[in-house]
Order: structure tokens, then C-alpha cells, then sequence
């Protein structure tokens, strides 16, 4: 049987195009699991698998817990607020403390870059990386893609645009990944100052004119504004972000096709996206978070499989 | 076989008095089994609830989830504190992104009065209001009324005053109508600045004399002081409160007949309500709490048998 | 068959010596269980535990909870920074209410020495005490022990040193009761200002060269510098602390015997142990929070089945 080249998801890039096919078939049985009245499988009954956020989060948490819980595994929760970090433990001995009690995954939101890496080379469990700083957030990628692929058919030859922060976005990084290696065409979108130097070198078009980028793409993905960054000297103000790349139904319609609008929550409504943009047919904003929860138990199921040989 | 009229539970004012009947009639079948050895039934093995929390709450917090986790149902929590409500997000993206993960039931407490109503015309699932703003708490008068016929047989006929802040109170409010709709005759008394304007036209009786209030009713309910809005000019001070609108065993003593105490915790030992009334034999406060679970079992239930049909 | 003496572990000073060896023996079973791939007995589905946190703690509350899910128990947890204590409600009510949802055991931890104490004797359950102020931490004392025992074969006869702030410590006091149960012999090494002056009446060994006192003995346990305090006038700094009572990989080297070297956790590395010594072989830190779980289920399993009786 098929099985994921990797022990740990940690970033996309450390995938090949058939770990992404693996898990998207994978992914398609759960969410027929998870449309049905008994949304639960007694698959992982065995497994431990501890959900460490060191930094705050809503839906990407709940979206794993849901996932474990579904696959029935037993689940503890560790978020920085309760937790020893702040008595300056170091993150080794943190999740050292936590497998000594067992815990065959760790599922880890963590500020610095690199943390799953770190983590998976020094500790005894599968690591899934659910946001490590500005660097990736992998299972976000691949909830995207298969949110494309249902919608498009396919990924492979679809134009898909970054629009907002790309310079601090883990999920444009992750997702530039993932759409190229599953072949499709990538374009970032959004003001200068926040475009990195090395887009170049990633094989990405750029654009600062969202007009022109939707008018190219068959799917624009719409970062979240982060508005707590809004007052730094290089941000542009909401207002000026809005005019510049705020997406509005008005703009859609004047377009010469219909394209499909992702966003990977949650919506500052009237910032980055309009109401009537997120609530419209052309958005699968929804769609992106039920398969959120199959992706994700797709990803722990293959990875628990691996486990257990 | 009997149901509810309706399909969420958003206030008492959308009941009629046979839902009460059919949800306390439940409630004794809960009652005895969570005084069973084995607290558990494995009725709402299928369904999936999340607990949203945008108030702190300690013990309806918890009555809910030991209710669900009770009937086995699989549970999920959000509270304020973790959630992206904070990062700006509105009400109705939180819930639509919960729900896109397939949940059959919300249990919501929200500052904003409607939050409930809101809620239950744009989203799929069940809605249970856990306390919204100053407007409802409807399990917690159906608990307070589900303690009163425990104790003295029937609501019906009985009279009942609520001691305290009734203007900014949902307890009040949710009691009030509950009380009504069973048959039984209901006062408020407190001081003027904090009876509502309205008050007469619910067919409430309005007393400012605590020993008159005492000596007219079976039952008294003595809601909490929020020692937080005391400050407010139109508040009295702690200590006039507590003169004024205080039950100690004295005046208890001093009465013409033996009245039940009730109180929806937690409790201001010495200030609404004193130690000694408190844990007195005249005090159903923690049966009120041992029936909260059960009511709210039989609640979510009954909501839960009309989803599945 | 064998059981506890007491009906609540609120201390090890109410524990005899055949309490401590029954409580070891049903912890190797639990150990067996937790190393084996499925990790879940069915003990105690029938009976519901509250953990109760009125203070943070990290890896206490989680070894409790993988204890009570590994039991298949119901777990509900309850942390001040939700509570209703915060509300001004008294420890009392807040139990009171929980008791009222009809709860079998309280695993508590609070700022007060002897809340637990107290509880026991107002409230109709099984009480855990998971730390009280600076006075018991008796679940952490027997991981301790029983770790000793693991490694050394037995703790009677053993000579161990703790070493750090005795004063404040409540990991301290409950050891020195737990090891001498047992029969070994107990010296105290830090800052004179850090040894509480009661420490003679106890029977207990007092060093402040910390040389001496593993030239002394069989194991060393380092208790954690509480960096908060070390600001306060009677502290060292951290830097004097840690040349004066922090072990180094060299310093242990250089002794005569290869000593065993615990930690409560969490480690401050750099300040009372090295990486080098918390990483070594002679380091049983690992251990201990492995032992923990399987000492803690021993621990409910036993207090269990005496509220089943």
C-alpha cells in the first residue's frame, strides 16, 4: 500500500507530488466520513497526540482537534498561556517532558522558524507543523490545493495569485510550494514593501497591480490583513491597503471571467475582501475549512500509519 | 412520541409551557442517571457540539459539557480568550467556520443581546443561548423552575420574587417568563435605579421593601451582586446593598413562614446573602447546580432527536 | 486485597510506609500499560474527575490528565484564569458546585497550604492534592521515590541531598517525609537563607557546600530556581546561585562515586544543573516524568476503588 515519503510534515517542501496525491485521496475518503451521520473511525484509537500552540490560534486548533478527535485519538492540549514557556523553559525540554509521558505526535504552533525541524531531529515522535513563524504552515497548503482541485477538477495548469503580505506570510510560502509542484502557475500580488527579494528565485510572478493579477489568475487567494502590523513605517495604512488590494465584488464582476476566491480566515470583512466577495458563489472560503479538517485527518492518519510499523 | 416546538433554545419567550413540561420530564430521567454509578448514556454518540464561549463563565460552562459529555456526545470548546473574535472577526464567521466543520450544536453565551437569534436565521445547526447579554438565560430559569417543583411539588400557584438587579439581569428576565408560563405569580425587588421601566408590563409585582417581598412570597431568588457595576453612580455602595437587600437567617427567622432560598451562584457570601442562609436547610442553591446538568442534558436531547429526523 | 489507609492523598504525612509500597507495585502495573501500544485500561469509566488549577502549571496538570484519560475516566478541567474565583467566590462554593455536578475525585492545585486539607473535610469526594502552596506536593514526592527505586533498586538506605530553595519549596517538604518513610537518609543543601529554621525538628541532614553534600550522597535532587524571587534581598543572584549550588558535568566528575541527578522540572538550564548534567546518563529527569503518569493512575486507581466501596 501507498505511504507518505516522510515521518513528519514539516513543510511542503520536504514533500514530492505523490505524498500530495496520497493525501488528498486519503483526504477524499474522510470527507465523505465526515458527511456522514457518524463522523467518527476508530483508526487511531492507540494514539496519543498532543496539540502544543505557542502561539494563539482558533480555527487551525480546533480544525487538528476535530481531526484527532474523529480519528479517535486521545488528545491533550498545551497552549502557551498555561504552559512553562513562559517560566523560560526551553522548547526541547517542553516537548521532551510531554513524550516521556508518551505521546506518539506532536501537532506544534510555534513563533520561531525552523521549531518542527528542530524538534523532529531531537525527539522520538512525528512532528506536524502547524505554523512555525513566517516560514511554512503546510496542512494550510494543502487544505488550499485540494480546495482548487475540487473546485477546478484539477490543480496541474490552474493560475493562482497571492494577494496581501507575502513578505510575513507563512501561507503564501507554504502554498507557492505546493501549487508548483503539483504544476500549476504562481503570481504574488500585493505593495512592494511587502513582496521578499527572494520571490525571484522561487519561480514566482509578481504583481502590484491587482487588476492585472486578477485579471491573469483562476484563483486568487486573499491574505488576512494583519492589523497589528498596519502602524509600522513600511505597512501601508488599512485604508490605502483597501484601495490598492482590497477585493470588492464591483471589481470582480468587471472582470473578463469568473474567477474562484480563497481565503484562509479569518476575514477582516471590508479590508481585504468585501461581504458580498466572501458570501458570493465565487467564494470557497467555506469550503477551505470543512476540508481543512479532512486534509488534516488525512495527514495524522498517514503519518500514524508510519508510526506503527 | 413527543418533542419540542422548536428547534433551538433561545429564550424562554419562544417556549410554550408543554415544551417545559416535556424538557423537565426528561430531566427526571437524566437526574437519575447521573445519580447512578455509571453517569454516562450513549444517546448523542453521533452528534458533535461546540461550546462558544465569549464571556467567561466558570459553572455553566461546565454544567453544559459534563451534560454533553454525559450523553457522549463529542465536544469542542472556544473561549473568548483563545479566539480570533479578538482579532477582530465577526460573529457570524466565527460560527460559519465552526460549523463548516460539521457541527450539529452550538451552546453560545455572547455580551450582545440576540446573539443567539442572530445566529440560529443564518446558520445550520442547533442553537442553545447560554446567556446573551442582558436578555436571556434560558436553562438557567429552566433549572431554578425544574428546583422549585422539585422542593415544593409544582411552580404552579407558587410565588416567587427575584431579589436583586433585575435591570441588567438575564436571569431575570429568562425567570420571569418561565415562572409566568407555568402558572406561578412573580414579584421583583431591588433597589428603584435597578427595576426596569417595562417591568409593569410583563405583569410583574414590584416590591422595594425586602422584609414585605419576603413575607408575600414561597420562594426567593437572590440574584448576584456584580460587585464590578458598583461603582456606578446610580448603584447603591456594597454595604447599602447589602443592608437594604441582604438575607441573613434573622430576618429569614423573623418571618411568618419557612420560604425557599434559590440563588444562580456564584455567590457573594455576605453581601446578597449570607453564610448562614446559604448553606441553611432553607437553601436549594446546590441542587439547583446538581439540576442544572440534568435539565441540560434533557435540552440538548431533545434538540438533538429533532436534528436527526 | 490491599488498599490505601487514607481516603485523599493530601499529603505524604498522612501515608504509612505499606501505603507508599501498594501505591508503588499498582504503578508498575500502570507503567507495563503505558508502554505498551495501546495504552488504555477501562478501570474507570464510571467515575467523573475535576482537575482543579488555581495556579499555572504545565506538566503537573497534563501528567493528571494522560493519568485520568488512560483510566478512561471522565476528565473536567477548571483553571483560575476561568474560574469564578477570580469573581470573588470562595473555595467552598466554587467545590461545592462542582460537587453538585455530581464529581468522584478533585485533583487540586492551590496557593493556600492545607486547602486540600480543608476540602476533605467539607466536601463529599476524593481529593488529590497536586500542590498547596509551599507546603505538600505528595504525587511529585512519590514519582520521586519511585524513580530512586528504579534506579537504584530500593530507596531504603539510600542517602539523598535536595538541593536548592528548601524554604519555599514544597517539593522539598513532601520528599523529606517520603524518603524517610522509606529509610533513607535525607540531607538539605542551599543558601542558609533558604533553609527553613524548622529543618532540625525534622530529622534532616543541613550542608551548604554543595561539594560536600554529593561527596555525600547517592542521589542529588535539584530543585528549580524560582527566577521570580531572586530579586528579593535574601536571595543570591542568579549568577552567585548558580557558582555556589548549580552542578556542572566537571563538578560531578570530579566527586568520588557517580551520583543519580533528578529535577522536578522545569529545568532552568545554565542556572541549578548544566545541559551537559540534565542530558547526561547519571540524569533520571526523563524518568521521572514518565513515572509520574503511571504513578498518578496508581495513585486515582487506588483512591477509586475505595469511593467505589
Amino acid at each position: 500500500m501507498s505511504e507518505l515519503s516522510v515521518n513528519h510534515l514539516l513543510g511542503i517542501k520536504y514533500l514530492n507530488q505523490k505524498d500530495i496525491q496520497l493525501i488528498f485521496e486519503t483526504a477524499d475518503h474522510f470527507k465523505e466520513v465526515i458527511n456522514r451521520p457518524i463522523k467518527k473511525v476508530p483508526s487511531l484509537r492507540d494514539i496519543t497526540i498532543a496539540n502544543l500552540f505557542f502561539e494563539n490560534s482558533t480555527r487551525t486548533k480546533l480544525s487538528f482537534e476535530l481531526a484527532e478527535k474523529r480519528l479517535s485519538a486521545d488528545v491533550i492540549n498545551f497552549s502557551s498561556g498555561q504552559s512553562s514557556v513562559k517560566k523560560g523553559e526551553t522548547l526541547i525540554d517542553t516537548v521532551n517532558n510531554i513524550l516521556s509521558m508518551k505521546v506518539d505526535m506532536v501537532v506544534m504552533r510555534h513563533p520561531n522558524p525552523g521549531a518542527g525541524v528542530f524538534l523532529s531531529k531531537h525527539v522520538n515522535a512525528s512532528i506536524v507543523n502547524a505554523g512555525d513563524g513566517a516560514h511554512e504552515h503546510p496542512t494550510q497548503a494543502l487544505l488550499d490545493s485540494y480546495s482548487i482541485r475540487e473546485k477546478l477538477g484539477e490543480v496541474n495548469g490552474k493560475k493562482v495569485v497571492i494577494v496581501g503580505d507575502i513578505l510575513h506570510s507563512r501561507v503564501a510560502l507554504s502554498n507557492i510550494f505546493a501549487l508548483q509542484l503539483q504544476g500549476a502557475e504562481v503570481m504574488v500580488c500585493g505593495p512592494k514593501t511587502l513582496i521578499p527579494k527572494y520571490i525571484d528565485k522561487l519561480g514566482v510572478k509578481v504583481e502590484t497591480n491587482l487588476r492585472k493579477a486578477l485579471n491573469w489568475c483562476d484563483v486568487a487567494n486573499m491574505l488576512r490583513v494583519q492589523n497589528e502590523r498596519m502602524d509600522i513605517s513600511y505597512f501601508p495604512s488599512t485604508r490605502e491597503y483597501t484601495q490598492q488590494f482590497g477585493v470588492s465584488k464591483d471589481l470582480l464582476d468587471s472582470l473578463d471571467k469568473e474567477i474562484t476566491v480563497m481565503h484562509p480566515g479569518p476575514i477582516n470583512r471590508g479590508v481585504e475582501i468585501t461581504s458580498d466577495v466572501a458570501d458570493s458563489q465565487q467564494s470557497i472560503i467555506l469550503d477551505q475549512v470543512e476540508n481543512g479538517v479532512a486534509v488534516r485527518m488525512a495527514v495524522i492518519y498517514l503519518l500514524a500509519s508510519k508510526i506503527k510499523q
